[in-house]
């Protein structure tokens, strides 16, 4: 038996995000049927983290486990002859037995996009968050410095989540504009469910000003979903990358 | 009765092209069927162009003759709250009654993308023609050079095509390299069917050495469809401006 890793890049649109569930369609199941259809066997893919719905990833990594003879490097080619145009394997290697694309899983790298402009571009919807009004990227630099290091985030974590800890490291986040784009960059040991987006959410609020800068100390330390911002929307979220030893 | 001229804006993905047609959704249609939804008349939009199935267009021009009491400026607001996601209106103004979105055009520029780059990345496949092996981007400067200017097009033109002549002026073909981009940019006095994505093919085969930059010439003066290179993949090209007087 082999353990193979795919480093898999996406367009999340058409997809009921990564992970398997009932009466839709997953970019895992896609993945698992591509894996059964060129092997025959049929295999658990085992993610480095779950995407949400129109959530893009251009580095999710995943493994899983085969006794097939195709050669691990081999699988690129093979999978991206059946995956559809808008999931692709961009390396596949075989890897020790003890990799695990999740706890194996060091660093991950997050990129958000807001469209900040008056006007609507058609071409861009399904690749940013189309932001409309003024922000103060100083100022959303200056609250965005409350958050990094090792906290509790539990005010920045979407509901229905049942996980060990709520704590969690963030290395970095940095903030650049770009003609009309905020690209906001997030590094970090790992991050909760919608935790991304809902820190964008609150970081909008700095930069339109509804809130003060300091306030984003009270929300890390009040612990409550209800204070932080709104969960911004998924197609602004790119999953970049995930670093391994 | 009013002349309103509308700056339009599309993902020409999910449609059959601008124009009309049985059987298959365009872009005139649509935008049509918002001008009826809210004027509750009858009209037929006049565009400055066509473009294919596949194609975009960041400012393609159409006028319409309406009695309805909505100002000019307006139906950009009115048609925008109807239309789907990948259409917008950037602009809505009356017009003089003698403007026509064809005949009064001067100008057009259009642009193609070339994403020069082994890897295929699923979120540019509809935004850019793939091309996967090296291109000589000064081989191709030059052999666009030959296209300069007014010259019988015919050996660039589509077919099944009724038009009164092939002569056409090209009035500049600027090519540059961005990242992993190719991006070439034509302004004419107006363009044959497909002559752009025939152009951008034979200059691929410049830029390929497929064949010698002097042949351009040759391709010229054969007026022979067979003589140019292959039509370029329509989602790579945008109808980037129309200009009037």
């Amino acid at each position: 038996m082999k353990n193979v890793k795919l480093t898999i890049e996406y367009e999340g649109t058409n997809y009921s995000g990564w992970q398997n569930q009932e009466n839709a369609i997953t970019i895992q199941q896609v993945i698992e049927k591509a894996i059964y259809d060129t092997s025959k066997e049929h295999t658990r893919l085992i993610g480095s983290g779950r995407t949400d719905k129109g959530v893009h990833a251009l580095g999710l990594v995943a493994n899983f486990f085969t006794n097939c003879t195709i050669p691990g490097e081999k699988f690129k080619f093979v999978l991206n002859n059946v995956l559809p145009v808008d999931i692709t394997i961009i390396e596949s290697e075989e890897v020790s037995l003890d990799f695990h694309a999740r706890y194996s899983a060091l660093k991950k790298r997050y990129v958000y996009k807001i469209y900040n402009d008056k006007k609507y571009r058609p071409l861009f919807r399904n690749y940013s968050y189309h932001y409309k009004h003024d922000l103060d990227i100083e100022k959303m630099k200056e609250a965005s410095k409350y958050l990094l290091g090792t906290h509790d985030f539990c005010s920045f974590m979407g509901r229905k989540t049942n996980v060990y800890t709520t704590i969690r490291t963030i290395y970095s986040i940095d903030i650049e504009k770009d003609d009309n784009f905020i690209i906001m960059t997030f590094e970090g040991d790992s991050f909760l469910k919608n935790m991304v987006r809902i820190i964008v959410g609150t970081l909008i609020n700095a930069g339109n000003k509804k809130m003060q800068v300091e306030e984003m100390q009270e929300i890390l330390d009040g612990k409550d979903r209800r204070l932080a911002g709104r969960t911004a929307p998924p197609q602004g979220l790119y999953l970049e990358k995930v670093f391994y030893d």
